[in-house]
C-alpha cells in the first residue's frame, strides 16, 4: 500500500462585519487618546471585527454563520460540495451552544450528512488540534476529504456596559486583544497537482502542575449569579512561556522533517497580538523566512487564527517552497504546530 | 508491517455519592406518589447519582474530579501510570470550563504530560466519538496507549428550586432523566493476552434538515439575563427517530465486521431511560444477546453511560464471545455504535 499523504486544497475565511479600530472603541467606551496610544504601542492590535455591533448591542453573526461562510467559500475554492465531504472537525472556545455541537449545525447547513463529525473543545491551539485529527483519520485511509473548521465568537463576554476606564489592566486588554471570525480549510489523500501538502501536525500538552494562563467559565441557568471572573488571563505567565514553547514547536517540526532552519521560506507565528507575535517572530530567529500575520488587523480571533495564516499562505507558497505554523495555547498549556510544502 | 489492532486493557466509571431514589426527589420538590409511580412506570429510571446535595444544594464534585477517579481506576486495572499514556482523548457535554478543556486538568491530576490531548463536545454519542478518535489515532501508529474519558455533570441545569409540580412534561422530566458520572477506558496497540479488541467504532451525522431534539444552553457574563430555555428536548421526535437509528447502527457494525445477528453474545443499548431502552432492545430483535443497560440505576449521565456499559461488559465477555455498543444522539442527530470481541 503506498504511503498516504494530506494535501491541503483551499482554505476559507470569514469576519463579521468592517474593522473596528482602536479610535472607535475609545469613543465607545469613554476612554482618551492617550489610552489609544497604549494599546497602539503596548499590544500592537490595530483593529478586531466583531459579531456583536459596538453601537446599537446587536449581536449579528453566530459561530455557526461564520464558519458556514468560511466553509462554503473553502468548499467553493476546493471545487466541491459539502456532498464531497466525508469527514468534519472543527475547533473552538465558544460553541453557540453545548449541544447540538456547532460542528453539526454547520455541516447541516453545507449540505454535508451521514459522515463522522468532531468538534474539539480548544483555545488557541484548536485549529492546529483540529487539523491534526483530520490529518490523521485521513492517514488511517478510512475517509478522503475532510472539512476543517475554527472559530470563535466572544460577543457573551464583550460587555459593552463594562466600566473600561476602572477595570484593572488584565481585564481591560481583553477588550482590544479578541475578535470574532472563523475559517476553514479542505483536506483530501486524493492526488491534486501543485498541491500544498500538509507534511506534519504537532500537538503536545504541556506544563504539568502549572496553573492556566487563561480561564474562560460559562454559566447555567443554576450559577447565573456566580461572582466566578468570566474570564482571566496571566499575562506575565503568558509572557513568559509562550515564546520558549514556540521555539520547542519549531525545533520539534524542524526534526521530524529533516529541514534545516534555512529551509523555512514562511513562517506563520502564535498570534496573541501584534506585540507579542513580534517578540516571539524575533526570538525564533528564522530570519530567511517571511512572516504571515493577522492578528494586528483580525484580532485575536481563537480558532479561527490559523486558518487566516493558513489562507495567505496557500496563495503566496511558491513550488518547492516549504511554510511552518505555530500556535500555543496558555489554557492549559499546549504547543502545536504545523508544517506546509508545496509540490 | 502487520496491521495494527486496538484492544481495551480496562475501563473505570466514578458516580458522585449515593444513589437518589425517586421517593427522595418526590419529597424534595413536594411531588405526590402518583408523581413517583409515574416516573417508574413510563421512564423506568429507579435512582441516579448526582453532583449537587439535593437537600443542601452544595456542588460536591466537578467533571474533573470525577473524569480523574475514572481515569485513575483505569489505570490501576491496567497495571499503568500516567506515564504510561500517549494519547488521551475526552468527551463531554458538560466541560467544567470553557478553557482549559477538563481533559486538560484531568490529564495533568493523573501525571499525564507531553502528550496530544482532545476534548470533543458531544452528547449521548461522545463516548463512541472518543473511542473512534482514539481508536484511529492508535491506528495510524503514532501513540501507543490512549486514556479515554467521558462524563457530564449537569449540576448547573438543576435547578432545586424548580416548582416541579407547575412544569410542563417535557421540562420536568428532566429531573428524572439525568445524573452525573464519568467513565474511563484504556485503548492500545500493545499485545496483550486474553485481551479484548475494539473491533469497529462507527459514528454518523445524519438526518439533514432536522430540527434538534435536544439542545443545552450556555450563558456569557452579557446574556445572563437571556430568558432562552437552558435546556429543551422534543421527546416525540426522539421516540420517533431513535430506535431505527439504532437498528441502522446494528446493521452497519453487522455488515463491517460480517458477523450474523446470532453471534452477537452481549448487546449496550441507547441509555436514554429505563423504559426507551427496552423499547429500543425489544425493536433490534437480538434475543441471542443478554443486555447490559445501566441507566435505571445511574441515570442518563451523557457521555458517561457507554463506559458503565463497557466495564460491565469486559467483566462479563468470555473466551470468544462478541457484544455490539449503541448510543444514540438527538441533538444533532448522530447514530454510533462500537463492536467488542474477546480474543
Amino acid at each position: 500500500m503506498a504511503s498516504l499523504d494530506t494535501r491541503i486544497l483551499s482554505a476559507g475565511t470569514a469576519l463579521p462585519g468592517p474593522p473596528v479600530d482602536n479610535a472607535t472603541l475609545a469613543r465607545r467606551f469613554g476612554m482618551d487618546a492617550l489610552w489609544e496610544q497604549w494599546v497602539d504601542a503596548f499590544i500592537g492590535t490595530r483593529t478586531r471585527h466583531l459579531a456583536v455591533d459596538v453601537e446599537t448591542g446587536k449581536v449579528n453573526f453566530s459561530l455557526a454563520d461564520l464558519a458556514e461562510q468560511a466553509g462554503r467559500t473553502a468548499l467553493e475554492r476546493a471545487g466541491l460540495t459539502g456532498a464531497d465531504i466525508d469527514l468534519v472537525v472543527m475547533g473552538t472556545s465558544t460553541p453557540d451552544q453545548l449541544m447540538p455541537a456547532t460542528v453539526n449545525v454547520v455541516a447541516d447547513r453545507l449540505g454535508i450528512d451521514d459522515v463522522p463529525s468532531y468538534q474539539l473543545q480548544s483555545g488557541c491551539s484548536g485549529a492546529v488540534q483540529a487539523l491534526d485529527v483530520a490529518r490523521q483519520l485521513l492517514l488511517t485511509g478510512r475517509h478522503r476529504t475532510a472539512l476543517v473548521l475554527g472559530g470563535d465568537v466572544v460577543a457573551r463576554f464583550y460587555d459593552l456596559d463594562a466600566p473600561l476606564a476602572s477595570l484593572p489592566p488584565a481585564q481591560l486588554v481583553n477588550f482590544v486583544l479578541f475578535g470574532d471570525g472563523a475559517g476553514a480549510a479542505v483536506l483530501t489523500t486524493d492526488d491534486a497537482a501543485d498541491a500544498v501538502r500538509l507534511r506534519a501536525v504537532h500537538t503536545r500538552l504541556v506544563g504539568r502542575g502549572r496553573e492556566p494562563g487563561a480561564v474562560l467559565e460559562w454559566f447555567g441557568p443554576v450559577d447565573r449569579d456566580s461572582d466566578r471572573a468570566p474570564a482571566a488571563e496571566d499575562y506575565k505567565a503568558i509572557e513568559r512561556y509562550v515564546p520558549g514553547m514556540a521555539a520547542e514547536v519549531l525545533d520539534a517540526l524542524l526534526d521530524e522533517l529533516g529541514w534545516a532552519r534555512d529551509q523555512v521560506d514562511h513562517l506563520l507565528p502564535p498570534q496573541l497580538s501584534g506585540r507579542m507575535t513580534e517578540r516571539i517572530v524575533r526570538a525564533l530567529g528564522l530570519p530567511g523566512a517571511t512572516e504571515i500575520s493577522c492578528v494586528d488587523a483580525t484580532g485575536n480571533n481563537g480558532n479561527g487564527l490559523s486558518f487566516f495564516q493558513l489562507e495567505q499562505a496557500l496563495a503566496r507558497l511558491g513550488p518547492g517552497e516549504r511554510a511552518l505554523g505555530i500556535a500555543i495555547e496558555s489554557s492549559k498549556w499546549i504547543k502545536s504546530g504545523f508544517a506546509l510544502e508545496r509540490d
